[in-house]
Order: structure tokens, then sequence, then C-alpha cells
């Protein structure tokens, strides 16, 4: 048997992470998700990048306007990671302090969330693919104005080539195995999943 | 003008707490909300019973099977409340420590959330109403197995009653001004309202 | 304190099961439900009357023709019922052998359910609540065509009196306590809750 | 025939609107509309209340802090109504220049929409109508979180008493007969209604 | 037993229907239904009327301007009916020959269904609840804007003591026993639930 | 400019009709259309391929057992057309009097709709599909048990080359031009579109 | 690295509009959104359009008659722009002043949008890729009868090469860069953002 | 006609089945089905592996932690299987025993289904897919989080070769012809088809 296919499988030594616009006053605009579930999808994303020690760029448009700042949890996680302000490119590719900082992790799979979604997270993705890179967007960090807007968004990057997963499925892909850190996949579910927290808090109780 | 209503207000000098079977088991089974928004909301209900230093008790039925153990962090909230671990007694009300641990709170309204809505929470709520108490069921920090259930059960609490409010609502009412702490209550909202903690920091980067 | 308001709560000693209608062809024009999920609701509220022993009800309308004939699983669980197929009432209460199986079974709790929610259900569910009894609608093993039709007949019994419940819900209410039949009342939710099967098999499985 | 029912008609001699928190921040973290929706609803209400002369007040919560300034429509639509900035009070019935400004206008039914639905809404609604007003609120001028917070607050308005209505039929309520204004109500509805407008459009043009 | 609640059953004897502003205009304002399933339900309930020789008025609002004539089918199906183009009024209950053309049928029970559901149905529902008339809204036959404003206007009707009922429902109501005629009804059926039909054919096919 | 692009275009020369298992068992199985949509949809599709006098192509799969038989409007509308009543086949394609009659046609374009979407119109359309033929499914008229499995069921056709069309789109796309019969195609339009039936009512009172 | 992909990104120099039946009737018949939502997204993308200086063409089809004319906002924005009123072709690319219009551009990339989606956008845009153009639909400002026919048009268009995007996505990529105009820019969000323009004014009050 | 397209159709003699998962833990942190449809369609998968003597695998992860042990019907129906009890593998391809009994299995097409499915059915099925097996996943007895998990992971799959279909679908397909044993598919769509069940039962009821 032979196949065309190439899985392109996340691998955690040649990934790395952008995040693009998490700012506060545009994930106030998001409407796809719950807030809840926003603001939980993109702390766990951001730490699975950690956890993964993956090189992580940060970037915000306009930020001493009314998009906001940057929201507070990712500069405290973050604080040595490359961090461009764009001056005003609306494709975060389009500045060159930010290509350079991707370039220079040496990385070829890049992971992508943003608000909003067909903007932020869309323009630099289908850059990236042009040049060649392997793009993951994960689509539960990655919020907008509404479900249609998303829909139009997930199938223009899809037809790209851009592959759609989410944060659970990504730390998976990266992790491989649980016997490489059992305790540390474990505490990263627990926190960002409560049902994962709450089949951990059973086992443990009937355990006893 | 005159009118028959009275508007049964809640009253921080008046209202006690009871969360019903708040199990990891149990919160399991809860499909009427996705899994972040309910731990928030239960959380935040939580957290206001201890803001506004309400007499708050808590309950289980048969932690030491399938339903689970407490969710352990109202286990860490409320280190001091009466907790009671009801050996089968379905309607927390039909157990006379349960009942006594209100009674001895001494106050007449009676903020309830619980798993399942239409058991747990239900069951007490009509109890204690029959009983002359004023009852506030939390009801987004009351989870059940669909939407359908929910709608049935709250209807059956409505025509009894109960008032139906949300933990959001509930918490304003409780502190009448902001001004009674500012701070105090923008921490809870920041905590608890992703959108709201956004305002928050757009606004204090904008007068920065 | 005082209170006008009863808490009319389903008691196992004072309850009877009136199942409406449930044939193979009106299921199939149920539309508020998927299938899996009606067949189990229909089901489960069937056992709970098998196990909690109480006098329960058939009756059928028109069986010999498009509405086809009752469920065969209901006919199996109850052989001994009285089952009342009516020759013409669209209203069960209409029919005399139907009331006076009612009334032989010396019951003032009705718990009743059947397909169409708004017609089936809803006429004998506000004939019994004229005549006095307390009515008990299991509201997600009674359907109809669709959401809408639901909605307004869910308001015009509950304007009535009528209490909406699930089969969960009243189940627990006559149950009353564990202590009465653990294994019993396990069986009966593993069976019909595969969530709460969930929960026993992980339990078990910690356990042992 | 009679009837104990009294139908409280809206009057435009006899009607206040109290417009509570439209706030730029508040209308933010409104969930249970599109945004361009409940814009709309908003100034439809208040180009309603402008249209029939009502006298209106408006408030806010905190204006300058995270909540933001009322919304620059509303304060341009009433250039010379009461503005009530309160300093603390969650509800506005607590702060005695608001009630002072309703109980000056002398109307004794009060048309009440507001962010957010269950607070800034319910708590002024209730005192209302327990001090014996006739409430309606304006349901689609009223936002919060989410469908679920919308549906308890409304279940507890409705007990109480509210009049649950949306701006389109106060409008017709209120305009009682076509022929008091026709180009007047039609105007108010082709700039609010878009498929109003196009019947308009239509009709035009086939009448030409 | 006794009940203070009095099952207000609809009779043919006793029983009009108002059809209100079913204007091809209006129509196409209506967001809460599919156009399919709205044109069959008000169709239906036109049938039904006539099936069961209800007393039936019609009447519109403005029908020579953008609201457009009453859809061509309810003309045809009551040639000789009561029909009232209101010069202006928008509570029908407003214009006098509509009132005299209603005392006219000498019914006390008022089957009413229009467009739209919080305006053309429920100002003269409530108007002719507070004269003493028995009212049953067709729910499934009155549209209007969308979902939220109808849960506000049926929210409203029922709270004044309006009964909610479906096309269905009144139809099942209206007929009592199947052996009225069987025939009729069934045809009835077959013309407007297609679901139905099918059950039909198929067991005219495994009879034959 | 170039493009690999072919538009393959619905072509009325060149485009057969198969109507697949649209059986009154099957319909009544179909839960991700409310029945009078798919009713009138499978009608719109049956008159738009008698208006455009397209071959068409009836089968049916064990129509004399539960599956009932095709339903009575598609036999009377096609008396003339090719009847295939497969023995067994479950994929009309594997049955050579069905591909023979399509054969016969000598059409390669190939219109498509049946109960239940992935498995009476998947298979044959892949199979057709495969032998090179032009499919267009008409998803509107093809139902199956869920939003699920119709997802699904896209999914599979589109990646295969199937062109997933809707009744009135194909009827457009075969018509080309309004000149070609104003009257012809402004009645199926008529007939089945309620919304559009209303604008001419609209636009022919408004002319009057 | 290397790809295949090309980037094909909306250029403001290479794009043209095509607004495709934005006529009255027709838009009363768009049931996929709200029609606040609706004529919101038309017009920002045609304040876009103007904004951006794009060449616009303009075409209807049958504005005599029951579709209504040209919604006149867009008749007033694009004064001078080529109007095409199709004397019957419903495929625009058949109409060749509409073709010639195209050309006459000599853009290579069209943005297309209009009512509806399956027919009156998906055609042309169609046959605009097979001659080569690079299409560019706007997906929220096309509407159609419901989410199901939506869903089919997407998914036709897209496995054709088209590219869906929304009004805001198109606005960012041909403004690349918000220092081109920010004040213009921001004005375009803030007209069209009701949340957007909420940041706006809570940030110039918290900078005041 | 020619086509590249290959209808690459289940056939029972060479597909074999891949259960991932299904563990009592992780089935109650699904969210995109009701749990009485997710055990349903399980099951239904299962039982048709074994009616059509599928080859089947049996594998998990974890099964003695929070994870919980496999379904226990499972274990029933295939106590003869190859059950891999992966020690920390999450991608199953990445455990040799697993793929060893795939490979001895000697087909080519895999039938895939498990909990989650964008990690322990997407990455077995796109490693399979690279090495050349044909993919089928069983899209209705795969659950995960949410619908948003759910969509990014069809996506991500379908994009890569595997074909979504639905146990209702594999069973037909890998049927082919129901006269290859009629009772036995019957008696199969009888068990999880509650609608296809009632279908029976008024057939036979009819024919009796």
């Amino acid at each position: 048997m032979s196949s065309s296919f190439e899985y392109r499988r996340l691998d955690r030594n040649d990934a790395a992470v952008l995040l693009v616009d998490h700012q506060s006053g545009l994930c106030n605009i998001v409407g796809d998700f719950s807030p809840d579930d926003f603001k939980n999808n993109v702390l766990a994303l951001a730490d699975s990048a950690k956890y993964f020690q993956l090189p992580t760029i940060l970037t915000t448009s306009f930020e001493d306007g009314p998009n906001g700042p940057l929201v507070p949890e990712l500069k405290e996680l973050f604080p040595e990671a490359p961090y461009i302000a764009r001056p005003g490119q609306i494709n975060a590719w389009d500045n060159d302090d930010f290509v350079n900082a991707v370039k220079a992790t040496g990385k070829k799979q890049l992971i992508i969330a943003g608000v909003v979604t067909e903007v932020c997270v869309a323009f630099p993705a289908l850059s990236a693919i042009e040049e060649g890179y392997e793009v993951f967007v994960i689509a539960d960090a990655s919020g907008t104005f509404n479900q249609t807007t998303r829909d139009a968004a997930w199938a223009r990057m899809s037809a790209a080539g851009v592959q759609l997963m989410t944060w659970f499925g990504a730390a998976a892909e990266l992790h491989r195995d649980w016997r490489n850190d059992i305790e540390g996949l474990g505490t990263l579910f627990s926190n960002h999943l409560p049902a994962y927290r709450n089949l951990i808090s059973s086992y443990n109780a009937a355990k006893s």
C-alpha cells in the first residue's frame, strides 16, 4: 500500500507558537464562544506552550487605542517572549520584526491563535503557508464576531492547507506519550478541563 | 397607588447559602452548561458567599460512591462550614442535621444551588418554601442533564414561588451599593466575568 | 414564618401512572426529542413505575389504524395492567373505562406521559386537575411535533397547576431515601442514564 | 360575562421611559443579542420615546470607570432629559434623585430597558411594581450575558407582574391608530425594521 | 377531592375564529417559523375552522399599503365571512365593526391567530380576556419577528389568562371523538401533517 | 487569465433526475428537516423535473415492507417514468435495471435526491461519479436522521466531486433566463416558496 | 521550505465589487440572517467599496416585478456606478453588459455579494472562476432562505476555488496597514461594528 | 465518460474495526452527543462489527486511572478480540502491538471510532492514511467536548482523505443487498433505530 498523504504531525522540537492580538478590547468583541470558554481555551493554549517549552511570540495591534492591552495573563506567562507591538500592519506577517522573530525560532511548524479569526489569525496563517511553513490554527483559542464569520474563515484557511486543531488536540499531539510526564500533562488537563479534573477527583477518592 | 406585590430582595443580613451535591461525579453528568461555564458559575457563587460572609452550608449525597466527593474548591473555600454528608436522603430537607443547620443560621432567605437542578435543588427549595422561607435558586450554578429537564425544573420551582436568579444578579442585589466596597466587588467580578475583567484592563490602560 | 404553598410531593403510596398513546405510529411523529432519547425516557418512566410498583394504566387511540399498536416494550412490562383501547375519544378522560380504572387505583396523584403532549397528555391532565387530582406530567416521556408545540403545551398545563417533571426527578421524589434500596435504584439509573452507568463503572474499577 | 383581568395598556399620556445603564462598556458584555440587533432595538426604543414625546429619564452606573459612558446616541437624542449618574447604587430605585425624577413625571406607567437585564432592569422594575407602578420591560432593548441569565430574569420579573414587551409592541400599543400619524409611525418602522422598509420600497415601486 | 381549576375546553358550539392581519407583506416579516411551516399552520387552522363550521372573522390592517392584501387562500376559504378592513386601529378590538362581528357570533370562546403575535394577536386577545371571553391563541399560526419577541408575547398573554394552543391541539379538542367523523378529521390531518399522511400511506399499503 | 476550473452547469438538455426511496415509512425517519419543509422541497424538485421535462427515474427499496410505498404525490406526477422497485440492492446503482434506465436517458448530468442521504443518495451518487457522470445532489430534497449524519454525508460526497445544490438553485440554473418562460417559472416558485408568493401577491395588489 | 500555495490576497488596486440583486423583495426572503444583521453587512460592504474606491457594479433582476427595486441605500451610495438591470438572465455573467462592465474595470479580483447566495452569487462566482478571475464572496452580505441552503452553496463555491470572506475581513485585507488612514478605517468600523464603536467610546472617555 | 474518482466502498471482506478508548471516564466528557444517542451509536457500531464478522480491535488508554475501564458492553461483545491496553501512547498507531494487530487482520479498510474524536480517532486515522490504508471514521460513534472541537477534527481528517461515515451508512454499505440476510439486518436496525423499529411494529400490526 502507498499513500500520497503525509501526516504533518506536531512535533515539540519543531513548533513555535504565535499569539496574535489577544487584547482586552478585541476579546470583548468575540461572540462565537462564551467568555468563560474562550478565556479558558486561550490560557490552556498558553499553558501548553509553556509546558512544552515552545518558543512563543506575542504580538498586538494598536495596543494604545480601543483594541486595548494584551490580556495580562499572557504577559505574565511569557515575560521573556518576543513581543511585537505592531505599529499598524494588520497582517502580522507584514511586520518584519514579527517575521524575523518567527524565523529566529528555526521552527517550521507554526501554531497560531488570535483575535479575530478571519483577520489576525487567517492573514498570517495564509502568509506562512505560502512561505512553506506547516500551519496549525488553534481554532478554539481564536475568536471572532459570530459563527458565520468563523465558518467562512475556517473554510478559507482549510482550503489553503491550514490544519485546524484545538488546544487539547495540539497538546496531545505534542506530548505523544503519557509516560513522558504523566503528572505534568495531568496537571495541564486538570487545570483547563473541568470534566477531566472531576474524573481525577472521583478516581482519587475511590482509590483512597 | 398601591400594590399587592412585595419585592423580596436579597439582604446580606438575612441570607444563607446552601450548596447541594456539587460532587465530582454528579458534575460530570451536567449537560445544560459547558464545563467551563458551570465551573465558573459555581465558584463565582461560592466566592460571593464568602465575600458577603453569608452563612454557608455544604451537603453531599453518597459521597463515598459513584457520585464522587465534593469538588475540592468548595471544601477549601468553606473549611468551617457545616458539612452534612447525607446517608441517603435525596431531598436534603429530609435530613434533620441539614434542616437544623439551616435553622441555626437564623436567616429567612435561602440561596440554593446544586446538582441536579430538578432533584437536589428543587426538592429542598420546595420544602423550604413550604416552611415559609424565601427561596432564591441560583439557576446558573445549578446544573442538570439537558435543557428540557432544566426547563421543567424551573417551571415547577417558579410556580411554587421560588425566585430564579443567577450568581451575578444575586451578588449585585446583596451588595446594594458599589460604595460599600468598590474594590471588593470589582475583584469578584474581575475573577468571574472575563468580559468585565477586559473592561477593567482596557480602562486602566487608557487611564495610565 | 408561614407559607400558603403546599409542596405536593410524589408519594409512592399515593401515585398512579397513566401511559397514553405511546403507539408506534404516533411515536414516529415526535420531533422534539431524538428517537434514542425519547425511547429511553419512556422506558425509564415505565421501569420506574414497575420498580415502585405503582398502579399503571395503559391506553391507546385507534390502535388498529395508522396510529399503530402500543410499543411492544410497554405491553411486555405491564401484562396485567388495565389496558383501555379507546374506540374514539381523543381525551382519555372522556372514556369511562379509563376514568374508572383511574378511580379504581384509589390514588390521588397521577403521573401522566404520552404522545402527543398537547393532546393526549394535556387533555386528560387538565381534566384530572379539574377533578381535584394532583397531576404530574413527565415532560421528557411525552413528545410532540416540535419545540414550539411543546412550549405552548407546557405553558397551558403549567398555568392549570400541572407540575412538570421528568422521569429522573419523579423517580428520585418517589424513592425519598437511597437506603430504601440502594441497589434497586442504582440499577434503574444505570439502565437509563448512560452517564450514571459510567460513573458506576469508573467507581467500581477504581475500587477493585 | 365578567373578568377579573384588567388589560393594563400602554397609554402615551400616562407613560414614562427609563433607560438604565446603556453604557459602552456594559453593552459589550451583552451576549443574548447580536450587536446589530441590540443597537437597533435600543435606538428604536429611544426613537419611539422621542416620537411619542414620553418623558424619558437616563441613568448610569459608574460612568467614569470600566462601565464606560452612556452610548453617545442616547445622550444626543435626549439632551434635556433628567440624567442621573448614580454614585454607587446598583438598583436605580435606591437613588433618590432617580425616584424623584420618576415621580416628577406624574406618570404611573413605566417603560424600562437597560443593561444588564437581571440587575439594572429587574431591580428597579421590581421596586416600581412594589410601589404600585405599572411596569413594562422592553425585553429586546435590555441585554445580558446569555440566554440562561435572560430566561431567569424574565421569569422573576414576570412572576412579579412585570409585563414583558418589545419595542415594536410598545410603539404599536402607544400609537393605537395609524390615522393618528401614518407618516410618523411609518418612518419609525422604516428606520428600525429593515423588513418593513423593504415592504415600503416594494410598494412604492409597484405603485409608481 | 376538590379543585379551583376549571378546564375551559374548546367547544365547537361555543367557539369563533378570528384571523388577524395574515397579509402578504406582514407574513414576509415573520421570522420565528420557516415559511413552509407557517403557511401550513395558518391554512391548517383555516381548514379546521371550516371543517368545524366555526364562525370566522377576517380582518386586515391597511391592506392597500405595504402590509399587502390578505393572503389569497384565506379569502377563498371564507367568501362569506365578515371581513373588516380596519382603517387604522392597530388593536382590532378598537374597531367597532370587528367587536360587533365578534358579538354577533354569540360565542364566548375566541380562537385567535395573526401577524404579528405581540401586536395583532396579543392586543385583541388581552382586550377580549378583559371583557370576559375565553381566549385561545393559536401559537403556531401566529408569527412575529423572532423567537425573543415571541417569548415575550407569549409570557404577557399567558399571564393574562390566555390559553396557548396550536392548530392540531385545537382541532383535537374541538373534535372530541374520532367517531364523530373519522374520515373528515383524517383528511384534515393528512392534508396538514405530512408525517401523519405518511402513517396513513404506510398503513393502507400494508393493509392492501 | 486562465483557470483549471470548469463550471459544470446544469443544462436542461443534458440532465436527468433520480428520485431514490422517497417512501412513506422512510420519510418519517427524516429528522434534519421539519416535515412541512421536507415535503415541500421534495415536491418542488419533482415539479421542477416535470416543468423542465427532464427524464426522471423513480426507485424504491422494499416497498412491500416497513419502508412503505413511494409517497403518492410522486407516483402521480410521473406516471410514465421508469419505476424500479429494487428487490434488495441498497445502492440503486447495484441494480442493473436502474443503471440501464439511467443510461437510456442519454444524459451525463444526474440530479439525485432521496432518503436517507448518506445511503440512498450518497451510494449511487458516488457510483455515478466514478463512472464519469456529473452529479448534483439536491440537498434539501434529501433527508436523514439528524444534522450530524447529514454533515458527514455531505462531506463525503463533496470530497468526491458531487455538487451540492438545493431545488431552487437547480431550477434557476436549469432555467437560465426568465424570458424563456416567465409565467411558468413564476408559478413554480409561487407554489413552493411561500415568501415568493407573498411578494407576488403584494406586487399585484399594489399594481392593481 | 517551499509551498505550492499562493496566497491570493485582496489588493485595493486590483479588485472590483459586484453587488447582485440586493432588491427589496428578494431581501425579504432572506432567512439566514436577522434583518438588522443583514442590512448592516450589506451596507458595510458597500461603504467599504466606497471607502477603498473600488470600482463597483450594480445589477438587478426583474426590478419591475415582485423582486422589487434595488434597496435605495445602494443606489444613493453609487450614483455613478454601472447599473445593469438584467432583462431576464438569472446568472449575471450571462448578461453581456454585465461582463463588459466587469472587464472594463480591468481588475482581476472580484468581490461578490448578493441575494440569494446559491443563485445570484454562486452562478456568477463560478462563471468568473472559470474565466480565471480570483473570486471573493462576501458571505455575510449574501443571504438566502435558510442555513441549509447556505451551507450547500458555500460548499459548492468553496470546492470551485471561491474564497469565502466576510465584509470585515475583506476591509482589513484591503487596508493592509492602519497607518494608511487610521481615522477612515476607524470610522468605517465604528459605523458598522457596534461593539467596536463601544470600544472607541470607552477609550475616548477614559482618555479624556 | 471517464473519471479520476475511485469510489472506495466498504467491503465486508476487506474491513476491520478499531474501537479506541471508549472508556467510562472519557465517555463522560463527551459533549457533542446526548448520552443516549452516543451510547446507542457506539453499541450500534459494535453490533454491526459483530454482525458482519469484521475483525475488531479494542484499545484503551490508561485504563487504570481517571480515564476508567472500557465500557463493559464492548468487552462483553468482543471477548476474543485483540485488546491493547496502551501503556502511554496517545496515538494508538504509535503502539506496535496495536499496529501489528491491525496488520494481522490483513485488511486494507479501517473503520475507526473512539473518544475523543480529535485525538484518539484523528491521530491513528491520519497515521493509517499515511500508510496507505483506506480509512472510514464513524463520526457518530466518536465523541468529543463540543461541536467546535468536532468541526475542527472533521475538517482535519476530511482534508487528509478520511471518509466520514455514520454507523448506519457503514452497515448499509457493508451489507450491499438486503437479500443477503433480511432478518439479520432488520434486527440490527430494529435494535438501534427506534424509528425503524416503530415502522416494523406498525407494518406487522397492519399486516396481521
